[in-house]
């Protein structure tokens, strides 16, 4: 399994607008076949910093993710409305 | 629930140390009523960055966990291993 963890930091004034993207986009993400665990979040100290907490089977989940016509078509907007982001991918360390 | 996101940069050379100690800690915070989930990550193209995931009930799970035995007494050992420190609290955003 791979966790990846997505932060942003909205531009000032458009996190309805950002939402309203983001839910599409985890109504469609939530469907495809590798797709764990697809959520946004919201920073307890700080509300522009939004993080989309993600969990996928593998690589190749993330990689038809990237290519899906869902990405191509949301991310582009989305990318609009953040001042910044920050992307890690992580994965389990088992003792 | 509240999830953490504890993103680190470790010093060189320390990392076997790191998650010595890491494994102390979660081995005790995982005992913890209010632990759902609390496990470290690599960072999967940086494997200097690992992040320690969490999730709790409350915050007042995560208050008595900040003031535990095995945090005061593992905390500071691993601070002094560490380079950068980022620390995110986040709420799911339910549509």
């Amino acid at each position: 399994m791979i966790q990846i963890v997505a932060k942003y930091k909205l531009k000032p004034g458009v996190k309805e607008e950002y939402l309203r993207l983001s839910k599409e986009l985890i109504d469609e993400t939530r469907k495809e076949e590798g797709c764990i665990h697809y959520s946004i979040y919201e920073e307890i100290n700080d509300s522009s910093i939004l993080a989309m907490l993600e969990e996928w089977k593998d690589e190749d989940a993330i990689v038809s993710h990237n290519n899906s016509d869902h990405m191509k078509r949301i991310i582009p907007e989305l990318k609009k409305l953040r001042e910044s982001t920050e992307i890690n991918l992580y994965r389990e360390i088992d003792f």
